[in-house]
């Protein structure tokens, strides 16, 4: 049937593809490779391309373009694009001009600033700019929520997950807050009578990165569709048929670098894996930022730390990095499921890890909705770290509230991702239990390939094809549920 | 004084530049990082770019604002970027789209092709391919021609080396196949007399790596605008402000690696170097081919292989390589100036090397003018390598007229740049040594700086501010002169 619109707009959108690649490919070598000099040249040259996707993504034609390719006869398949192409043109349209300039000149100005503020516990002079920040972020999030009828916070959360609301992430962490705190402190307390060696260093950088390298293999990462290499901030970037992860050694211990390797290998191994024969098309795409992460955890935390796969990662440690009793199977798993309430998220174990997302969630929503001021965030972030750590942060700003990067960027709305992600991964292997008869004990015989023979069914083949919501659906046969991590939790660490 | 069509037109070549810098970082990645998977992708990527970039160069105003602002009251060095400006909109408005095309097809077939022919000596399978090549190379020639009313040879080479002429070419090689001939007759039949002792490896990849780095240190190269990878086949791209270099070891031979290294160094510091203040305007680019290959030889062949730079050089192999008789200065300046008649124009030393040059020159210069065809070059080459070098060729493709790639991918005019850069490095140190007292005696000392300062406030600050020719003339009071390359070859090597 004749699709002409709809035509066009593909190839709209494949050149934005062709555009993005470039983009994705010099922001890796950016992290990975850059010397300092070349700085200032990579960022014009990178705000010159940003510039023109923009203008490609909200060229006056689409609008009138995309309304008459929705009477085009189209097929489910290409109804999922134009929805996407909707997405990204509604995405790029919502703000104007003028305050993305503002936008973005208060969030340099902020990030710049709290770089030596945060190690200053200077929580007075990030405020003069976070205040003006938060302004902004509001006037950002009314011009969406007012666009798609969504609440402030909902609309800019969409951005990160489709489909997911306020509503259910509420009812979700409400759930959660209940079991948690008294979980983590019954584990703490079993774990305080069971020793544990630890590893004795140093473990040279080439040791590791072989050892990272073979685990990367063993977990399906395709070396001739992408690379390791280094950067200060581990990431996973690149494109679809040429992934770029990243790590960064310490040569007196092994496992931080392995196990962010694992990690981000389940970022790559969905990249690796998304529809090749829709590459281009917006559906191609991960459908979004907490099932990436759930990519990320059902590889590092249901997989990489299962008392099983302990039993495969032990020789490759023996081989690589010497043998030594830490490495035994049973002493790695107990090294690799440590559980000790913190003060920092990123080096928060998975079983603490919710507080830290539940704690910032409940700022930042009533933050955005204007019920609470940014002076208020202080006293609410001791209270939620004493109430589900039993922490305290009283004066604390350094490792309390000017922690993340992630408000500094004007990034509102993106943490409930990770937890998300840790719950959709927990749901991904309880269904997989009832799916794949003897799961868990063809994990420790090293037999992986039903569970990546899940993922690419039910995750990453489908790309952008659904919203989340519905993905999750179709994936598990229910909406997200998390009594799942529950249970996942307490079988480990209980 | 107001030139707004003038600041237009800069604008839209800094937007240029800006894109630029992107295809050049994602090229050097094509080449040092990428793995075989990315091709396809990559290709797309790149090509989307070429189009854009295309697009914005043959962009139907320009010819209109071209001249408005040749009305508007600019300086010499408005003046300048305005005719570099032309020069780019001629280049890219010289073709029709479609010849455009059916020479990248064309050259794609032929230069894949050969890939397997030449290994397999299958002249007959390349002239399949080769034969339609020229037909186009010949009509873009005529094109070209017609445009800027040069020779159909002419209009080629300028593109490579701006304001350079056949004329001028004939003059210069002419006087070169007089002497050289009988010159490399007289340093073979010397060298035969002269016992060299030939180094013993291996030579550890990390070791030839941290030497090549520290000679390219000693060299001014600024790793906080640059970096040294490895490729396939060794080159220097990336963009001014940050310069990626890249180059191959092999473990038997630590000297190739070396002095290729010290070759890119001076492709990179030229680049490095370029005028800072103009950067995104067309002649903040280095001027040509020639130039840059004179500044690559001006490192590798002046300094590099200087008897002087032995004594330089000699204390760093042995601190990476470990000490061997092999590394005394005077058995490594030997080594590094040993002549020898070969087949492959790659492998050559600075003496034959120009005959290599010059061969080429002689066939593709009547081939595009039309006066041979493309079944005389075998018999053409073969008479040459007799007549220059004393070698014959005879029924030998592989390494007879079919060793390189420039044919296959349908770059005529750029091989007398190779040895047009030669002489204008002789020619760049013959005036130095009258400018700089005791030059030689310093570069023996390690003090380089005085050599960079020249070539800084000579070349590489010049950018593409003058044509080839008058660039030449200020920098060394004379057009291109020849003799100065005889008597450099005669004072080393006779």
């Amino acid at each position: 049937m004749s699709t002409p619109t709809y035509d066009e707009l593909a190839s709209h959108w494949t050149r934005l593809h062709h555009f993005a690649h470039l983009q994705s490919i010099a922001g890796w070598d950016q992290a990975a490779n850059m010397p300092p000099k070349g700085n200032e040249a990579r960022a014009a040259a990178m705000a010159e391309m940003a510039a023109l996707m923009h203008r490609m993504r909200t060229e006056p034609t689409l609008p009138d373009r995309l309304q008459r390719a929705e009477q085009e006869p189209l097929s489910d398949f290409q109804r999922a694009n134009l929805r996407e192409m909707r997405r990204v043109w509604r995405a790029a349209n919502a703000l104007p001009e003028s305050l993305v300039q503002r936008r973005h000149l208060a969030t340099s100005r902020c990030e710049h600033a709290w770089r030596t503020q945060r190690p200053a516990n200077d929580w007075a002079g990030f405020l003069e700019n976070f205040r003006p920040l938060l302004a902004l972020a509001r006037e950002e999030a009314a011009l969406l929520a007012a666009q798609s009828g969504l609440s402030k916070y909902d609309a800019l959360m969409d951005r990160f997950e489709p489909g997911m609301r306020s509503a259910q992430v509420d009812r979700v962490f409400g759930e959660v807050r209940q079991w948690l705190p008294g979980l983590i402190q019954r584990v703490t307390e079993k774990q305080a009578q069971e020793p544990v060696i630890r590893p004795q260093g140093p473990f040279p950088v080439a040791a590791q990165r072989a050892l990272c390298e073979q685990v990367m293999r063993r977990l399906g990462f395709d070396f001739e569709a992408g690379r390791l290499d280094v950067s200060t901030h581990p990431f996973c970037g690149g494109v679809p048929e040429d992934v770029r992860m990243t790590t960064r050694y310490k040569e007196d211990d092994a496992l931080p670098a392995l196990m962010g390797v694992i990690h981000e290998t389940g970022h790559g191994r969905y990249e690796q894996n998304l529809p090749r024969e829709w590459l281009g098309l917006p559906i191609a795409n991960a459908r979004s930022m907490g099932l990436h992460e759930s990519q990320s955890l059902s590889l590092e935390m249901q997989l990489g730390s299962h008392p099983g796969f302990a039993q495969q990662l032990s020789p490759l440690l023996m081989k690589h990095l010497g043998a030594q009793a830490a490495w035994e199977p049973e002493n790695l798993h107990k090294l690799l499921t440590r559980v000790k309430p913190g003060f920092i998220r990123v080096d928060a174990d998975e079983v603490t890890y919710p507080c830290h997302v539940i704690l910032r969630y409940e700022i930042e929503r009533p933050l955005i909705e204007g019920e609470i001021e940014c002076e208020d965030i202080p006293a609410l972030w001791n209270a939620k770290m004493q109430e589900l750590l039993g922490i305290s942060t009283e004066g604390n700003y350094t490792n309390g509230c000017m922690q993340d990067v992630h408000w500094p960027e004007g990034l509102i709305g993106y943490f409930p991702c990770y937890t998300l992600g840790a719950m959709y991964a927990a749901q991904w292997f309880a269904t997989m239990r009832k799916e794949i008869p003897g799961l868990d004990a063809g994990i420790a015989r090293g037999e992986l390939q039903p569970v990546f023979d899940w993922l690419l069914a039910k995750v990453w083949s489908q790309g952008s094809r659904w919203e989340t919501p519905e993905l999750v659906q179709r994936a598990s046969g229910e909406v997200l549920n998390p009594a799942h991590f529950q249970a996942h939790l307490r079988a480990r660490y209980l």
